[in-house]
């Protein structure tokens, strides 16, 4: 069966409905072309596009831009060396690139976090599912065991921390990506009670300095930062497992990168 | 000699002259009170706002807000009884508390990039001040070796790079604070043919993903995050030392908080 991508992109947001604004579109490529693989990722590196080309694969569906701006801005990459060999790389290979962000953050629950909470294995504590964040209540463990859990379970080398590492932790807030500020968090925090917030990315002084002040009043709350793209690759990852099971004659590739910061 | 808080906040606006609008404003207390010490810090954290009463000092000169927000927005924080415990003891204690973060800023060089600079003993390299960024030429040292720099200099137990260790650099571009966004590094990068830039905070898809895009060309670029609190704190202690030459009849602390995230 042949599959344009069009189709495709037709699928992934048949979900949500056209948005009139957003940022998923397809950057690059043709939607009549037909598909001959697909590759799923957090970021559409040069690395993925390489890795896509090999695969032969001809369509990327990447959460974030190409181009290190959440709005396509590239005026400002003008002649910037690196970003040309990017884009010369991109339009040679002639792999269509849509964006997947908007659309997967609306599903019900929202795609991306769905894919972190099964890569935890803890799709059965799910106690509610807000917008831009869910509620678990897990079994009760110290905030130094849900590290190791979430750094097995996430196959990542490290987390960041605030707060004691002996807390025990049970009623859990989870946000996967930038949603880390503290006008998301600390009504959450407050509101159900929470031991433990679970994070993507987030402003430093924000979320992390209220934690601090917790801890010092004695209160029992702590913090995991596991890093933008750490919380959310799985949602990529279930993506792929997806697309896999729509279109079994074509193949399907998550490709997940290197931990992009190396602790020095 | 008796010194009002309002004497001490006009000499340190007085290099930029009042702004219409700004977050620099006394937060609590009173202009008219005499100062019987000046506490300094990076954050107003509950630990040094006891620290200062502890001290006697009752002027807190803090580089961010006290209530993880930089608008000074607490309407999201009512009843939370982490914000309430932390204003009333603000209260209690009678302490003054002015922020100081937009007019030091605007200082020629910036003084929170100028205290990094001093207290990385890089004054000498530096070619040129932008307004939100700061170019030096060093000796040509390895990203691991100026990891190890940083870390001593700072006294700091860990930073996150991007790029090989090896790479060999001499052209440096030095961020303070939240400046770590593409908009501001990348035509940076570019324009002045930097090898590493070091900054404090910024969005983690943006800058990191173009270094990690541009070592895979094969470019020569690297990048290392201090975190927002370690690289605005330099700044912070050299005001302190400021203020102690220029009040030296008061006492006056810089107050350095143990860094906001371990590595787990």
């Amino acid at each position: 069966m042949r599959v344009q991508i069009q189709t495709v992109i037709e699928s992934l947001i048949a979900p949500v409905g056209r948005l009139d604004q957003t940022v998923d579109t397809l950057k690059f490529g043709h939607p009549d072309t037909e598909v001959t693989g697909i590759v799923t990722a957090f970021m559409p590196t040069q690395y993925v596009i390489e890795q896509a080309k090999a695969r032969g694969a001809n369509l990327i569906v990447a959460h974030e831009g190409a181009f290190f701006s959440h709005h396509d801005d590239t005026a400002f990459l003008h002649k910037d060396p690196i970003y040309e060999e990017k884009r010369q790389v991109l339009e040679a290979s002639g792999i269509a690139l849509f964006r997947f962000h908007d659309y997967y953050h609306r599903y019900k629950p929202d795609g991306v976090t769905e894919g972190l909470i099964q890569s935890l294995n803890w799709l059965s504590f799910v106690k509610e599912h807000h917008a831009a964040s869910s509620v678990l209540h897990i079994p009760t463990e110290t905030v130094s065991g849900l590290v190791e859990h979430v750094k097995k379970c996430l196959d990542i080398p490290y987390v960041r921390v605030v707060g004691e590492l002996g807390l025990e932790c049970s009623k859990i807030g989870l946000l996967a990506g930038y949603r880390g500020g503290a006008q998301n968090v600390l009504p959450l925090f407050a509101k159900e009670q929470l031991d433990l917030v679970i994070y993507g990315e987030g402003p430093e002084w924000e979320t992390p300095e209220y934690v601090r002040d917790a801890v010092y009043q004695g209160k029992h709350k702590a913090l995991i930062v596991l890093g933008h793209a750490e919380s959310e690759e799985p949602g990529m990852k279930l993506l792929a497992d997806r697309l896999t099971s729509r279109y079994p004659d074509i193949p399907v590739h998550y490709i997940k990168e290197r931990p992009i910061f190396q602790i020095g």
